[in-house]
C-alpha cells in the first residue's frame, strides 16, 4: 500500500525505496524557500476564490491556514517532515490535516512544476536584493577609501612589475567601477526572474479560469509568462543570477589577492585589522591574510557552481526534467558564497591600516619615469619608437650601476640623447608624474577627482533602484 | 643585439628564445580583429592630428597608409609576417616601413593595452550582431513553422514520459521565447562592449592632451571609461559575450535533443532533408541527424570556454597582466561555434518535414487525458487530491488490462467512482483536451494563436534593434 | 581578550569578526573527518611517546581521553560545539579540558596544516573503499542480467538511428567495461592517497625527532611523504578521486538517459518498478523515471565539483594557503553524489522488467540488414564501397515503397545488382545477422559468452582488491 | 546527384549543404593524426590480407600505395583537400585514386568508429611520450637547480606570510615531486589508451574473420577491446590524458605565480634571463615575466578543456555518436598547451638568475624563529598550546618596538617567560633554524640531501619507463 505522504499515489502499487529519499527529495534545499512558497500559495489561493474555482470559504480557511504556518517557520517552532518530499508538500500537507479537504483544494489548477518555478522566482528577486546591496556597501567603501586617502602615491603595476606611479585612490576606484558592472549583471538577473510562471501547470496549462495577471501583481511580478513548456523548464533566470555572482566573485577574487600581496612584508601597504586576520596553531608570529584567501579560494566553487548548473541543462529536452531539481543547490551556494565574500572584503577593507608612507617610498623604485623620460623627447620631437629605445638603454645602463632615474644629473642624461635638456630632472618627479596623467580616466589629481564625483554619482542612482526592491 | 621587430628592444641584451614565439604571440589569434585595429588606429591619428600632438601632414599620411593596409587585407593581398606578435604590431611595422618616421609616431600616447581593448570591443560589438542576427533567424523560422502547423496535436512530455497533448506550435513557440531571452543577453554584452578603453595607455592614461569622446564618436562607442586601469585589464565584455554564447548554445542543445529524438525510427514526428543529414561509411540505410548531434555536442565546448575565460581571470592583480591575451580565442571559438550552429538549426528546422499524422497518432497514447478526468471530478465536488488518487487507480486498472481511456465507457468510468457521468467521454476527447487549455500561456489553440501574434511583436522589436546595430 | 578558543591568541589584540566564523570555520564540512582525525592523533601521540618527546604517562592520557571522545561521537554523545574552527580544534579543545596540560602536548611536532593532510587522505582512502564497493555491485548487476537475458535481442543505435542488431546482453556489458575502468581510476586515487603527511608540521619539517615510518605503520600508509612543503600542499590526491567520480558519474549519465529513453512508450523496452518511479502531483497517469533523470542530472554537480577543486588550486604559491581549505567541500559532495548515484542504478536495473518481445519487434525494423548485404555482395566479389552505394540505393527503394528489407524477394534484390543470388535472403534474418558477427568482442553469441567470462574474471579480480581495502 | 565525395552516398538524393561542411568536416582537427591513421590502414590491409579476406595482391597495393602517402606527407607535398570530410577519407579517396579496386576494398571490416577510435589512441600515446619527456626535463632543471643551489636559504612562507625558513633547494624539489605525480598520471592515460578498438566496426562487430591480436600486436597495443560497443565510444582514454594535462598545467600555474613573484622588485629573489622576459610598447624599463604569466593564464583554456570534453559526453547513449567528434580539438589543445608551457618553464628555470643574498637577507625577517622558540619553551617543560601564547605575545612586543628576534637579548626573553635561559640566542639563528628540521622530508641540509637521492632515483626509474615509450 503506498505511503499516503506521496501526492501520486494511487497509479503505483508500492513507493520509492527508503534509501532513495535521501537522493530525491529535495526538502533540506528548498526549504529556504517557505516564505516564497507561502506568499505563492495565499495568491493563488485567493486567486482561485476569486474565480469561483474553489469556495470563499475554502480560500479564507486556505489563507488562514498557510498564515498561521508562516508565523511557526518564521517563529522556528513549526515541525519540518524531513520525509516530505520538498517544501511544498511538507507545507501542503500539514495545511491539509490541520484544516481538511480546503487544503486538498489549493493544489487547483497548478502543478509542483509551476510552483517551483515560481518559489524559485521569487527568492532569486530577493537574492538579488540582498547581494546588491553588499555590492553597494562595498563599493561604498570602496569610494570612502579613495576620498581619504586621495593624494596617497603608489605604485602601479601591470604583470606585477613596476609600470607607472599611480594614485591609490585611483586603484582603488578600478574596483568600484567593476562592482558598478556587477550590480548591472544582477539588474539583468532581476529583470529575467520578474516574470510569473504559475498558472502554466504541469506544462500545458490548465482548463481553470484562471487570472494570472491578478496573482502577478499580488506577487510583484511585472509579466506572465507567454508559454508555459517554456515557464516550467526556463531556469535561465538562475544562469543569469548564478552568472552574476560568479563574474563578482572573480572581480573579489583579483581584489582579495591584492590584499595579500599587499599585507605581506615585501610589499607592507596595508596592514589587516586583527578582526580580520588569523594565526596559526605552530607558528606563534603567524598573521594571515585567511579571509581573503577564502574569497579569493571560494571563485572555484562559485565557478564550479555555474558550469554544474550549465550542465544540468545541456541537452534536455521540453519540458520538465528531474534533472532541474538539481537547479537550485549550485545557484543557493553562488548566492550564499557571494553574499558573505562581499561582507568580508566590506569590512577587511573597511578596518585595515593603509601605510601610505611605503607605498611612497615603493613608487621611488622601478623606474617607472621611463615613460615620461620618453614622452620628454617626443615632446623634443624624437618619434616614440625611438625615444622608447633611447629610455630603454638608459634604463639597464641605470640597472647596471645600481642607480635610480632620479639620481641622474642633466649632463647623464644627455649623454644618451642630444635632446635632453636641465628641465628632464622635472620629468622624473614622482608627484608631477602622477599630475600630468589629465586625461579623462588617468590618474591625475584632477581626473581623479572627477572620477570621484562619477562614482559617487553612480552609487546614489544604484541605490535609488536597490532600495526599490526592498519595498 | 636585440631583432628590430620587437617594440621594446632598447633594455634587452637578447629577445625572447625563438621557440617562445609560438607560445607568445597572438597573431594567429587576433589577426582576425585586424579591420578594427586599423579602424581604431585612423580614429586615434586623426585625433592627435586635431590635438596638435602629431603633425597635421603625419595624421593624413598615417591614415592614408592604414587605408591601403586595409585595402590590401581586404583584397588578401596584403603579406603577414607571422614573426609579429599581434595584430597592432604586423600592420604598425608594415606602415612604419612604408611612410617612415610618421608611422612611428602613431603609437604616442596609446599603449598595446588600451589598444587591443579598444580592438576587441569593436570586435565584440561586431560579433553581437552577427550572432543577433542568427538568432533572429531562427526564430522566424520557428515562428513561422508554428504559424503553419497550426493545429498539429502531438504528445506534451515532461520526464520524456508522455503527460498531455499539446499543439506542435505551442512546443516551437517555446524555443522562440528561449531564444528571445538570448537576444536580451546578447543586448547586455553589446552595452557592455559599448566603451571606449583607448586613451588609458599603459595603465594609468597618458601627458598627452587627448580628446576621448572625439575618438569614442569616431568609433561609435556610447561611452569612454572611467578609469584607466580598470579600463586595460576589464575583460566583462568578453564573459558577458561569451555567457550569452554559452545559454543560447544550450538552449539549442535542448531543440538538438528533441530533433534527435523526433528523427528515430520510435518516435518518427519529423524527417530531416537530406540536406541536413550524412550517412554511415560502413551501414549502407544509415540516415544520422549529424549536424543536430554536433550542436548539442559543441556545447561542451562553449561551457569550457567560458570556464577558461573566468579562470584565467580569477586572481590576477591590476592592472594589465599577461595573462589577459588568452582572453580572445575562447570568446571567439565561441562566438564561431554559437554563429555556425545557429545557422546549423535553422536550416535544419526550415527544411524538415513534419510527420503530423505520426505526432497525432502518439498523442492517443499514454493516458495522457488522466489530468483532465481527475479535473472533471474536481468539477463535480471531489478535492482535486482525492481525484488525482482515483484517476491513478482508473489508470494502473486500464494498463493491466490494456486498454486506453478512450476505450472506455461510461460505465467502466463510474465503477471507480461515483461522480462520474456520462459526460465524461467527452473529456477525454484530444482535441478538447487541448482547445479546453485557455489560460493565458496555455496550449489551447486560442491561447497560442494570442502566443503567436506576441512572438511576432517581439520579433519586430528585436529585429529594429539589430537593424540598429549594422549600421 | 582574545577568546581563548583560537589556537592563536597570544599575538593578536582582537579576535575575528563574529559574523566571519561561518565564513572560516570549516567544522560543518570536516567534522565528517573526526574518526581519522581521532586515529592519526592517537598514532601521533604513542610516537610521541615512544620517542621521549612527551612523557607516556600524557601518551597514554591521550590515548584514553581519545577514545572516550570516539565513542561519544560514535554513540551520537558528543557535544560539537560550532564555534570551534575545525574539527581538529574540536576535539583537540574538548580532550585537553578533560585531561589537562597532557592534553596541550599532543599538538608537539605538527600542526594543523599536516594534521588535516592526514585526515583528508585517511578519509579518501576510505572513501575508495566506498565507492569500488559500489561500483563492484552495480558491474555485478549488469552482468547478471547480461547472463539472465541471453539471447535477447534488440536494435544497436549509432546517432540514436537502428543500426545493427546486437545482443541486450553486449549493450549491458558495455557498461560492465566503462565500470571496470572507473574502478582502475578508483585505485589510482587510492595509490595518491596512501602516503603519509604528518611529521611535515607548518611547511618545513619539525625539530622533534620524529618517527615517520611508526606513524604510517599504524595508520595504514604504504608511504611517508619526500617533502614537507608539497607534503601540506598537495591535493593530487582529491583531484583524482574527484574525477574518477566525475568520470563515473558521467558514465552513468549515459546509462541513465538509456533507462529514460528504454521507458518511453516509444521505445518501451524495459519497465521501471514503482520502488523506482515515481509520479505526478498532477497528472494521475504519469510514472517518470525521476532517479535515472536524477543520476543525469547529478553530472553536472560532480563536473562541477571537479572545476571548483581545479580552479582553487590554480596559482597557489606554496605552501599552504587558506584557499586549501576549500578542497574537502567539492571532494566529499562528489563521493556522496556518486555513491547514492550508484546505489540508485543499481537498485533500478536490478528491479526492472526486461521487454525482450518489445525489443525483437524493435529489431526487425530500421533495414539493419543493409550492412551484411553489403558484406555478401562483397562476399560476391564487389568492392565493399561500391557494395554500399548498391544498397543504399536499395534502401532507399524500399524506404520509398514501405517494404523492409524482410520482405523482399530474391528477385527483387537481384534488380539492383546481379551479383545478388537466393541465398540472399539468409543474409537479412535477424538471428543471423546478429550471430555472424563472431569477432572477438564482437555481439555474436559465442562472442559474448566469451565476453562474459571475461567480465567475470576482471569482477572477481577487482573485488579481490576492494575486500582488501577494507581490513 | 550527391556528391561522389561523401562514403555514404547510395541512400542519399541530396548531399549536405555547403555551409555545413566547415560545421561537420573534422579535417582540419584529425588531420594531424595522419600518420596514425597511414600506419592502422597498413596494419589492417595486412592482417585482411594474411586471413584471406582480400587478396594478397590488393593488401600490397594498399600497403605501397599508403606507404608512398606517407612519404609525401612528411615531406609536405601531399595534397589535401579540405572538402574531404575527416582524415581518413582524405587518405582513403587519395589512396582509391591511385590503385583503383584495391583502395576501396581496404575498408572492409571496419568503419570509420573503430578507425578514428584506433587513430586516436595511437596518437595519445605517442602524446604521452611527448608530455612525458616534457615532464621529465622541467623534473631534471628543478633537481639541478636544487643541486646547485643546496645550502641557500630562503624564507618559507603559508599564506604568503614568511613563516620559516627553508632551504631553496627543499622549496624547488616540491615542484619535482609534484611532476613526478603527474608522470604516474601520464603512465595512466598511456595504459588506458593501449587496446585495440580495431575489429569493432560501427558498433556490433563484424562478420569477417578478423585476427585482431595480429593487428594489436603490429601497432603496438597491449591488449583488444573487450566489446564492441564500448570501443566505438569509449573516450575516457582521452579524459585520462587531459586530466593529467589539466592537472600538471595547475601544478606549472603554481610554479609560475612564484617566478611572477619572486621577480617582483619586492622579492627580488630572482632575476629571468632576457630569452624569458619581454618588454612593454610604452613603458621602456619595463621587463616583464610574459612567459610565466601565459603559463598561468592558459591554465584557464586546459581546464576548460577537461570541461568541454566531459561535457561532451555527458548522457550520450550508446553507441557512437556524433556529438563524439568534438573530442579531439579539447584533448589536442590540452596536448599542445602543455608540452608548450613545460618547455617554457624549462628554459624559463635553467636560465634565470638566482639572488641568493636577497633570498637570505629576507629568511631574517618575519618573527620566523618564533615556533623555534616555542619549541625552545617545550623543552623546557611548557605545554606547547602556552609555549605558543608566550611566543605570540613576545612577537606582538617587537612588532611595536620594531625589533627582530634575533636583536633581543636573553634578558629581554626572560622578561617573558622565567623559562628562558642563555641559550634561547643560539634558538634564532638562521642556519640552526634550518639544520634543526632533520625529520624525513623535512628541510634540514642532511633531510634534503637525501631527498635529492631519493628525487633522482625516481628520475632515473620514470626516465626508463619514458625511453621505453620511445622504441
Amino acid at each position: 500500500m503506498p505511503d499516503a505522504k506521496t501526492p501520486w499515489g494511487g497509479r503505483f502499487e508500492k513507493t520509492p525505496a527508503k534509501f532513495l529519499a535521501e537522493f530525491g527529495n529535495s526538502l533540506p534545499v528548498d526549504r529556504r524557500m517557505w516564505a516564497e512558497d507561502i506568499r505563492g500559495s495565499i495568491a493563488h489561493a485567493r486567486m482561485l476564490g476569486k474565480q469561483g474555482v474553489i469556495g470563499q470559504a475554502d480560500a479564507e480557511a486556505i489563507e488562514a491556514g498557510l498564515s498561521a504556518i508562516y508565523r511557526e517557520i518564521k517563529a522556528g517552532t513549526f515541525e519540518w517532515n524531513l520525509a516530505d518530499e520538498d517544501v511544498h508538500m511538507a507545507i501542503e500537507r500539514v495545511l491539509t490535516e490541520r484544516i481538511g479537504p480546503a487544503g486538498a483544494r489549493l493544489h487547483t489548477g497548478r502543478s509542483r512544476n509551476d510552483q517551483v518555478a515560481t518559489d524559485a522566482r521569487l527568492y532569486a528577486k530577493r537574492a538579488v536584493a540582498e547581494l546588491a546591496t553588499g555590492v553597494l556597501a562595498l563599493r561604498r567603501t570602496l569610494v570612502s577609501l579613495a576620498e581619504e586617502h586621495l593624494g596617497v602615491v603608489m605604485p602601479g603595476y601591470t604583470h606585477l612589475q613596476k609600470a607607472q606611479p599611480v594614485l591609490f585612490s585611483h586603484h582603488l576606484l578600478a574596483y568600484s567601477w567593476m562592482l558598478a558592472r556587477d550590480l548591472t549583471r544582477l539588474r539583468h538577473a532581476h529583470e529575467a526572474a520578474d516574470v510569473l510562471p504559475l498558472g502554466s501547470a504541469a506544462l500545458a496549462g490548465t482548463t481553470y479560469p484562471l487570472d494570472r495577471e491578478y496573482v502577478a501583481a499580488r506577487l510583484g511580478f511585472s509579466a506572465v509568462s507567454e508559454n508555459s513548456m517554456d515557464a516550467v523548464s526556463d531556469r535561465d533566470f538562475l544562469l543569469d543570477l548564478t552568472y552574476a555572482a560568479a563574474v563578482c566573485q572573480t572581480h573579489l577574487s583579483r581584489l582579495a589577492e591584492e590584499i595579500i600581496l599587499w599585507s605581506t612584508e615585501e610589499f607592507g601597504f596595508v596592514t589587516l585589522d586583527d578582526e580580520f586576520s588569523t594565526g596559526s596553531s605552530i607558528m606563534p608570529q603567524k598573521k594571515n591574510p585567511d579571509f581573503a584567501e577564502l574569497v579569493r579560494g571560494k571563485t572555484g566553487r562559485v565557478l564550479g557552481d555555474l558550469q554544474a548548473l550549465l550542465v544540468t541543462l545541456k541537452g534536455l529536452p521540453l519540458a520538465y526534467n528531474k534533472d532541474m531539481q538539481e537547479d537550485k543547490e549550485p545557484a543557493f551556494d553562488a548566492i550564499d558564497t557571494l553574499s558573505m565574500s562581499l561582507r568580508a572584503m566590506d569590512g577587511m577593507l573597511g578596518t585595515m591600516r593603509v601605510n601610505a608612507e611605503k607605498m611612497r617610498a615603493a613608487a621611488q623604485g622601478g623606474f617607472m619615469a621611463a615613460t615620461d623620460i620618453a614622452d620628454y623627447l617626443v615632446g623634443k620631437g624624437m618619434p616614440f619608437r625611438e625615444a622608447h629605445e633611447v629610455v630603454g638603454r638608459l634604463v639597464l645602463a641605470c640597472e647596471r650601476e645600481g642607480r635610480s632615474l632620479q639620481e641622474l644629473s642633466a649632463a647623464d642624461f644627455a649623454e644618451h640623447a642630444s635632446e635632453f635638456g636641465a628641465d628632464v630632472v622635472d620629468a622624473v618627479d614622482i608627484d608631477r608624474l602622477v599630475a600630468r596623467r589629465t586625461t579623462v580616466g588617468g590618474t591625475g589629481h584632477e581626473a581623479v577627482r572627477a572620477q570621484l564625483a562619477s562614482a559617487n554619482d553612480a552609487l546614489a542612482a544604484d541605490a535609488a533602484w536597490v532600495e526599490g526592491l526592498g519595498q
